[in-house]
C-alpha cells in the first residue's frame, strides 16, 4: 500500500464512523475545532510565516502571497465560519421519500453521506477549515491536498483540526491532509478510486481542468463563469447600468463577475455610452465588435477569443445583437453554464431567457454577484458547481450528501 | 473538427430545441418512434440477420448470440417499451423550490434536461431504443455508441429512430449513433466535454471499468454487484432459504443477484445444511471459509479473491461471523455499493444494519433482485448506479434531469 492508499484507507474507515454520527456529535466537535483554531493563533501564524517566507524567496505575486497571508482577524474568521457550519442543519437522514409496493416492499430513499470527500485547492489556506469543516458536519471524510506554497500554515491547520477531533467523539482521520504537495501525489489523488468517493477542485482554470482531464474519481467541477448580460430593447437602461457595473466591478477576481455584455440594438446607442461612462469609473476597458465601436469608436477591437475569455479583469467584452434569439444564441457558444443574466421589463422576454439559457444560474434583473452560497441562503459553500451532474451552483450542505434506499419487506422474492 | 466533433456539435444543438420541447412534443416523437419500429420490423431483422452471420464467423459465444439476436417479439418488445416511456410523467420543468431572499430575490429551482448524454453499450441491440427513448423523454439528446457485434443492428435501428424523429416536431440529431466502433472512437467519445455532459457505460465490468477510468466527462458509474445476503442468528430461517434461493438463481447474470452469503454463528449448523439444500436444487457450487466447511464438508474452499468476486453465475461464497458488526465489516470491505440484505426477526438488528451497510438499496427481510427500476415503481431505467453522485440506484426519469436556478430581481446588486 502507498502512503495515499493508507490514508485512504484510513480516510474511508473513519468516514464509515462518522456516516453515523449524531448531529450533537458532529457539532461538538466542529465547535472544538473553532476554540482549538483561535488557542492555537500563535502557532498557525508561525507556520504561515514560513510559507511566506519562502514564498518571498520563490518570488510569488503580491497578490498570490496576500491569498496565503493569514492574521489574528482571518483566523478568528476561519473559527467563526466553522461555528457557522455548525449552526446550519444537518443534511444527513433526511427521509426524501417513502413508497409502499404492490407487494408489501416499503421502499424508503434517506439522505447518506457521500462518504471520503476530497478536495484539492490552491494557495488560500484557509480553504482547510471551511471545507473540513462542512464536509464533516455532512458527515463526510475529507482528504485535503493544497498547494505546495501554503505546506506548512495547512500542516499546521490540520494538526490542530486533528487535535480538537481527538477531543471528540469523532475519529480524527476523520480530516487528513495530504502531506506530498508533488505533481504525481495529486495525480496518484485523482485516480484513488477505491477510497475517495468525489473530487472537488477549488482553484483556478488550470487546476479545475487538470481535475477534470485527469480523474478517474468522480469530480465535481466548480468555478469557471464567462458570465453574460443580456441588456435588452425593453430594459431599464438605468438598472441596465448599474447592475452591469455592479456584476462587472464589485469584485473582478471572482468567478460570478461579468465578462460580457449583449446589448440589442434597438437601446445600444444610448445604451452603450451609458454603461460605458458608469465602467469608464473603474478604468474598465472594453472590447467591442465593429457595431459596438460604431457607436463608441475609442472601444478597442474584440476578436474571438474575446467572446470565450474569462478576463477576471478590469476588461469587458461587447457585442450588439438584433434579437433575443442571437443573444441566447451567442450565451448558448460561448457560455460557461456559470451564471447569465437578462435585464429587461418585459416579463415574457424574460421568461423565455430564463427557460432558454443553460446555466447553473440565470438571473432577470439582478446581478451575477449573486451566485454564492451565502447570497442564495444556504449558509457556507464549498464552490459553485458549473456542470450537471449531482449538483449545479452554489454547493452547500444539502449538496454534500449522496442518498440510499433501505427497503423493508416481510419474506418478498422476485 | 472530427466526425465526432461534429456530431457532438449536432447533439448539443439538437438538444438546446428538446430542452423546451412540451411534453406533448415528446410523447409524440416517442409514439411515431413505437410505430416505425414496428413498421422497420423486417428490415431491422435483415440487418441484424448480418451481424448474427458476422457474429458466427468470429467466433462468438452462444450466450453472446442470444444477446445479439433480434425476432418479431424483440423488435415488439423495443416499440412497447418505447411506448411505456411516453406514459410516464416528464420529469422536466418541476419546480423543487422557491425562495424570497431579504433583498426581494426570489430564486427558483427548476429541473431541466441533462443535455446530451453519451451512452456506451455492449451486444444487446434493445439498449438503442430503450437508451434512446428514456433520454428523449427527460429532454436530453443522446449518442449511442454499441458494440461492433451489433454495429448492423444499431445503425438500423437508430436509422428507423431519425426517420420517425423527422416526421415529428424535434431533431432527428436528437438521436445519433457512432458509426466508428474502434476502441480510438470510444476513447474519444469518452473525452468529449465540449458537446457531452454525462457517459452512461451499460454493459459488464470491463466496459465499466475502461469508461471510469478514461472518461474526462461525468461519468455514472452502473453495474457491479458483489451483492451479500446476511442471516442474523434471530432470522427466520425458512424465509433466509427462499431468499438466498431466489436472490442467487433467479438469474445469475444479472448484477442484483447475491455472490456471498454470511451466517452468524449462531444458526449457522442449522442454517446451512438448509440454504444449501435449497441451492443444490440448482447446482450452485459453494466456496467457503474453514467454518462453513467444519459445517458442510463437501463445500469448496474460499480464498480471498472468492470474498471479493462477482460471479455472475451458479457460485456464491458463505463465510460464518460471530457477530452483525462482523458481517457489516466484512460487507464495508467487499460490497460494490449495489445491493445488500440482511434476514432477521430482530428490528433493532436489521435498523443498525439498513443505517451502517452503505450501499444503493439495503433489504431487509427481502431478494436483493428487487433493485431495479421496474420493481422500485419508476418505469423504465437506464441502468443501476453504484456511485454515490448524482443518483444511486435504479435510474430512471427522474435521474436523468438536472436543476438550474431561475432568479427573479427588480435591479439588485451586490
Amino acid at each position: 500500500m502507498t502512503v495515499l492508499e493508507q490514508l485512504g484507507l484510513r480516510a474511508k474507515t473513519a468516514a464509515r464512523v462518522l456516516a453515523t454520527a449524531s448531529t450533537a456529535e458532529k457539532n461538538d466537535a466542529l465547535l472544538k475545532i473553532a476554540d482549538a483554531l483561535l488557542q492555537n493563533t500563535a502557532y498557525i501564524l508561525e507556520e504561515n510565516q514560513k510559507d511566506l517566507e519562502n514564498g518571498r524567496k520563490n518570488g510569488l505575486s503580491d497578490a498570490l502571497l496576500d491569498r496565503l497571508a493569514l492574521s489574528d482577524a482571518r483566523i478568528a474568521g476561519m473559527a467563526e465560519g466553522v461555528r457557522a457550519v455548525a449552526r446550519l442543519q444537518d443534511p444527513v437522514g433526511a427521509v426524501l421519500c417513502e413508497t409502499a409496493r404492490p407487494n408489501g416492499l416499503k421502499i424508503q430513499k434517506v439522505t447518506v453521506p457521500l462518504g471520503v470527500i476530497g478536495v484539492i485547492f490552491e494557495a488560500r489556506p484557509n480553504v482547510t477549515s471551511d471545507a473540513a469543516s462542512l464536509c464533516l458536519k455532512a458527515g463526510n471524510a475529507v482528504i485535503l491536498r493544497g498547494g505546495k506554497e501554503a505546506i506548512c500554515s495547512n500542516t499546521a491547520i490540520a494538526a490542530v483540526m486533528r487535535g480538537a477531533l481527538e477531543q471528540s467523539a469523532l475519529p480524527a482521520d476523520c480530516v487528513q491532509l495530504v502531506a506530498d504537495t508533488s505533481r504525481e501525489s495529486a495525480t496518484a489523488m485523482m485516480r484513488l478510486n477505491r477510497y475517495i468517493d468525489v473530487l472537488i477542485p477549488r482553484g483556478g482554470a488550470g487546476l479545475i481542468r487538470a481535475v477534470v482531464e485527469n480523474a478517474s474519481v468522480p469530480v465535481i467541477e466548480t468555478g469557471v463563469g464567462n458570465c453574460h448580460i443580456y441588456v435588452d430593447k425593453d430594459a431599464d437602461l438605468d438598472m441596465a447600468a448599474e447592475i452591469v457595473y455592479n456584476a462587472k466591478t464589485s469584485r473582478v477576481s471572482v468567478c460570478n463577475a461579468a465578462e460580457s455584455l449583449l446589448l440589442h440594438s434597438a437601446i445600444a446607442e444610448k445604451a452603450l455610452p451609458k454603461i460605458k461612462a458608469r465602467l469608464d469609473e473603474k478604468q474598465v476597458e472594453l472590447r467591442g465588435d465593429e457595431r459596438a465601436r460604431a457607436i463608441c469608436p475609442e472601444i478597442a477591437p474584440a476578436d474571438e477569443t474575446d467572446w470565450g475569455t474569462e478576463y477576471l479583469d478590469y476588461k469587458m467584452s461587447v457585442k450588439i445583437v438584433d434579437t433575443l434569439d442571437a443573444a441566447i444564441s451567442h450565451i448558448f457558444t460561448y457560455s460557461t453554464g456559470h451564471s447569465e443574466c437578462i435585464v429587461t421589463e418585459n416579463q415574457n422576454t424574460a421568461e423565455q431567457f430564463l427557460n432558454e439559457v443553460d446555466a447553473a444560474a440565470v438571473y432577470h434583473n439582478a446581478s451575477t454577484r449573486f451566485t454564492d452560497g451565502g447570497e442564495f441562503g444556504f449558509g457556507a459553500e464549498i464552490g459553485i458547481s458549473t456542470q450537471k451532474l449531482h449538483a449545479r451552483g452554489p454547493l452547500g450542505l444539502p449538496q454534500l450528501v449522496s442518498m440510499k434506499y433501505k427497503i423493508y419487506g416481510n419474506g418478498q422474492i422476485r
